[in-house]
């Protein structure tokens, strides 16, 4: 491993993010209770998201609309205005959130600047994520912030190409195998993988993460991430 | 003038934006009219997206969650769940439009490109743009597409930074003079306005556009750039 470039996935890696999703998610389900249960608005919401996400991408604000088209349909176009204002309330409230760094990120990521170029790469929506970046206060430790609509392997390439990185040079440290790992290690990168307690079902993967020709290790924290590099 | 890199607004100098956003509006406008009035209908819409720009930035979903913020204002909570589904729907087809060039854009890119380095710098929804310009068929003359959360001076500043470029190199085409004009021009580059014929109230200025030592152009469209560079 000849290490020069190290990438790291924001929500749930550096700063806790779905976990504020899920909260959301239980307000949103106890509002609309006098409709359906909750595993089942869940079900819907997840549905009604699956839908959405070529159209509105990721982020709050896609959420939030998909939260208000989740009530009118499990409602039968019976929810109240008022719970739609609860719900917009609920969105921005979640947009506004502080920004919890997650247990040993800001040591981790000292460190590491010492030796290597750090980045960003996050997908999701491109204000959400710079008010993210910016109230973190890690900003500082970072050489370039990369805001991606996706994480496929052609955004992957399209990042490597514009930072002129050879994917061999590259690790990107994620809690998600499906967008953080699998693209970059398919393309000659390296990449540890760090599973988060909770997981947007939509991350979720098949398959039980495997060691792709010694590409990937996986970490139970971040804090581990220091004697692997 | 040294001109070595000439940026592009998209919407609206590119290709055809708030139109788009005008038809949607009359609609919606149409949709509440039992309600208010059209006029101040608008007036109450432009208030909320005016208090949410912070929140939600430029874009289509923030656009969404407006109008149904203000739907549920102005009817006092009495707008019926089929409109709040309409406007929903209204929101996607704005999202999912064919991509309309503005007359002379590909002639003009396809000389220029020959000559100058070029750029896109629009600001809005991530995945919006993204979509607009893959749909648009003129990626290929771009350099580089830059897509900003907001076009103040400090985000040029950094546009510059990353691309290595003077402010006295670069020229700025677009349609908002208080976007792409102004800011641009107050860090010592140039400005070349095209105003559309349709503008969005959050993007007006009260100053009319001035000759900032010489620093600015005025055109009618956008063929008429071939003569200036």
């Amino acid at each position: 491993m000849n290490i020069k470039l190290i990438g790291f996935d924001a929500d749930d890696t550096l700063w806790v993010n779905e976990p504020n999703y899920q909260h959301v998610e239980i307000k949103f389900c106890s509002l609309l209770s006098e409709f359906l249960d909750e595993e089942n608005i869940s079900e819907e919401l997840l549905k009604t998201e699956k839908q959405n996400i070529e159209l509105y991408g990721f982020g709050a604000k896609g959420f939030m609309l998909s939260l208000i088209e989740t009530a009118l349909r499990v409602s039968k176009n019976k929810v109240s205005n008022q719970t739609i204002n609860e719900i917009i309330k609920l969105g921005k409230e979640l947009i506004d959130k502080p920004v919890e760094l997650i247990e040993g990120v800001e040591n981790v990521l000292n460190e590491l600047s010492q030796k290597y170029k750090l980045i960003v790469a996050t997908k999701g929506d491109l204000l959400d994520q710079e008010r993210k970046s910016k109230k973190s206060g890690i900003e500082k430790y970072f050489h370039h912030i990369e805001i991606m609509s996706d994480k496929k392997e052609e955004n992957y390439k399209t990042l490597f190409d514009r930072l002129e990185i050879r994917p061999e040079n590259f690790l990107m440290v994620g809690n998600s195998f499906k967008s953080d790992i699998l693209p970059v290690v398919n393309l000659g990168g390296y990449g540890v993988y760090i599973p988060y307690h909770v997981i947007w079902q939509h991350e979720k993967i098949e398959e039980a993460p495997i060691d792709l020709n010694g590409h990937v290790k996986q970490i139970d924290n971040i804090t581990e991430l220091m004697k692997l590099v």
